[in-house]
C-alpha cells in the first residue's frame, strides 16, 4: 500500500522539487527528510524518487548535482538496523543508473518523535512523508466509554468522537509548528495521510478497517481469549481527517502556504486479489504490519496470529458485500 | 577500556573545544562526528563530554547554548537499534543536569565506513573518533605467508611487515583526505588510537595479545578443532602505529595542522584485576567483544566460546609473569 501512496504522490513531489529550486537555485547540499520511515524498503523510494528528480533537474539545467543529505525518521524503537543493511545496495543502484554524475548521498537515521524537534533550526530543504502524520502522539486525552470499539464508528458516543478531533487539531497543529522551525524559509512538505471523504467523523471510509478489527477483539472476548477490561481500555491513537479540517488547520497556524490538496482513494488491498479469502489475508498483513507493536504491548504477544486470522476472515467476508477503500488526502506546503 | 580511553582524551577534547570556539565564536549549530562509535552506552559518553563543555563555554561568556546536531558513525552492520532505544533516556539525562539552557540537541546514525566520503563538504565542526582509526579498511594486500600468526609479530617476515605499513599509509592517508572535504576549515578532530611505543613494528606491546590470540588457535588446530587453511589465511585487518609514523602522515597528506599529540598507557584488563584468572577473562572478554564479528565469519560461530575459553587462559598465564599494557596515541588536529 505504502508503496502506491509514493507513487500516486510522485506528481506532487515533482511539482514541489521544481517550484522550490527553480526559484531559488540548489544548495551545495540538499538536506532531505523522510518522517515516519518506518523500516521496510519503502523507506527509501520516495527518497529515491527526489533524488532522481532532483539530479535530473540539475543536469537539464547544466548544474552539477549537489549533495544529498537524507534523514530517515520514526520513533527510536523502529528497526533501522534493516534499512542501515540495505544502504550498500541502496548507494550502488543510484551509481550504476546515474553513473559518477550523481552528487554524494549520505543517508543517516534519525530516530524520534515527529511531534517533538528533531531537526537543527531551518536546517532542511524538504520533507515527505507517506502515511505517518494521521498517527496520533497519543490516544485522545479523555477517551472514555467507547466501549465495544477501538476507534472513532457511527454507534460512538459525540464525546469520542470529539475527543479524537480535538487531539488530531492539537497534534496536526504541533507538527506544523515544530517543521515550520526546521525548514528553511521557501522550503516544502509533501505529505500523505489517510483521511476520510465527508465531513462526518464516523464516515465508514475510515471507520470500517477498525470496526472489523474491534468486532475481531469481541469475538474473542466472547471465546474468554482476552479481558474484557482490557478490550474496553483499548483505543487506537489515530485520526483520519477530512480534507476541509486539515485545510483550516494550516491556515490558522499559520507557518506554511498551502500550495495544493487532492484526494484519491486506494483499495485496501495493494494487490487488489478477486479471490476475497486471499484479499482478506493481504489487508490483515497490512494492517498487522502497522499496528502490532501497540497490540502486542495491551494485549501480549499471544493473541496476535489468532486475532489476525479472525479479522481476516472478517474482512474478506466483508469485501464479498462491499468493495473498500483507503481514503487518501495528499498535500504540499511552502514555509512562509 | 573505552570509557577510561575517552577520559583520557578529556583534556584533549576541552583544549580543542575551547580553541576552536573562542576564536571563531559558536555557529548556531554546532556539528558533530564521533566515527567508530559501535553499539555500546560509550558511543555517547564522549559526545556529551564535548556538549558539556561546548555549554559550559558558552554559559561562561553570557552567550545562548547552540543546537547540536550530532552524527554517530559505525558500519551499516553495526547494532544501531540498541543505541537509539537508550536515546530518550540520554536526552533525559542532559535536561536533567542543565536544566532548559542546553540548546537542542539531535542524534544522528550514520551507517557508513569512515574510508568513504559520509559527510557533505565542509559540514562538520568537530570529529572525534576513539579506538577505531587503526582498524585498517581490509587485511592488507598482498600478505601472504604470515603462516603462525594473524597479525605482526617479532618473528614474522620482513614482508609481511611492511604489507602492513603500507596498507596503514595507504588507509591513514585516505582517512585524513576524506576527513579534510568534510570538515569546516578551522574544524577540530580529536583521534585516539592504539599505537606502538617504539618504532619496531613487531614491538611487543602492540603483538603480545595477538600472539596469545593466534597460539589459541594454533592449540585449536592441534586438538583438530580448526582448519590448517583457515588458520593460514586469518589476519587482522589492524595497525598499531609508532607515534612517529603517524606525525609523518599528517605532514605529508597536509589538510591538517597537528595540534597536539600524545601517549600514554593503558591496562590489558580494564578492571586490573589482581586475580590473573579474572584479568585474563577480562581481556577475553573485551578483546572478544572486538573480534567476534570477523573470527565467526571466517571460523564459524561454534568455535568462538571454545577459542576465547583458552585465550582467557593464555592471557592469565602471560600476566602473571609480566604486565600487558596498550599503547595509545592521542592527537589533536585543526582543518587548514
Amino acid at each position: 500500500m505504502q508503496k502506491k501512496i509514493i507513487l500516486k504522490a510522485r506528481a506532487f513531489l515533482e511539482e514541489a522539487i521544481r517550484d522550490r529550486f527553480v526559484s531559488a537555485g540548489f544548495p551545495s547540499c540538499v538536506k532531505l527528510a523522510e518522517l515516519g520511515c518506518s523500516s521496510g524498503t519503502n523507506a527509501l523510494l520516495a527518497i529515491s524518487e527526489i533524488i532522481d528528480t532532483i539530479h535530473e533537474m540539475s543536469q537539464r539545467i547544466n548544474c552539477e548535482s549537489p549533495e544529498f543529505q537524507v534523514f530517515l525518521n520514526d520513533l527510536p524503537e523502529t528497526d533501522f538496523n534493516n534499512i542501515f543493511k540495505s544502504l550498500p545496495a541502496f548507494y550502488e543502484g543510484l551509481m550504476k543508473e546515474k553513473g559518477g554524475k550523481l552528487g554524494n548521498c549520505f543517508v543517516t537515521g534519525m530516530p524520534g518523535s515527529f511531534y517533538g524537534r528533531i531537526f537543527p533550526t531551518r536546517s532542511l530543504d524538504f520533507v515527505h512523508s507517506s502515511a505517518s502524520v494521521h498517527w496520533l502522539s497519543q490516544v485522545p486525552a479523555g477517551l472514555k466509554n467507547n466501549k465495544g470499539h477501538i476507534y472513532m464508528a457511527n454507534t460512538c458516543r459525540p464525546d469520542v468522537l470529539k475527543a479524537y478531533t480535538k487531539q488530531f487539531q492539537r497534534d496536526f497543529t504541533m507538527f506544523l509548528g515544530l517543521r515550520s522551525e526546521e525548514i528553511k524559509p521557501g522550503g516544502r512538505m509533501v505529505i500523505t495521510i489517510t483521511g476520510r471523504s465527508i465531513e462526518d467523523p464516523s464516515s465508514k471510509d475510515c471507520c470500517d478497517l477498525w470496526e472489523l478489527l474491534a468486532k475481531s477483539l469481541l469475538d474473542m472476548l466472547a471465546d474468554g481469549l482476552v479481558e474484557e477490561a482490557d478490550v474496553d481500555s483499548f483505543n487506537l491513537p489515530m485520526y483520519n481527517p477530512f480534507e476541509g479540517e486539515v485545510k483550516a488547520l494550516i491556515e490558522e497556524e499559520g507557518s506554511f502556504n498551502l500550495d495544493k490538496l487532492e484526494t484519491f482513494e486506494a483499495s485496501w488491498d495493494p494487490y487488489d486479489d478477486s479471490d476475497k479469502t486471499r484479499s482478506g489475508q493481504n489487508v490483515a498483513n497490512c494492517i498487522r504490519s502497522a499496528t502490532e507493536p501497540m497490540l502486542a504491548t495491551h494485549f501480549g504477544d499471544a493473541i496476535i496470529p489468532d486475532l489476525f486470522a479472525r479479522y481476516a476472515n472478517r474482512v474478506a467476508e466483508h469485501l464479498s458485500m462491499e468493495k473498500g477503500h483507503h481514503f487518501l488526502v495528499v498535500f504540499s506546503l511552502t514555509k512562509k
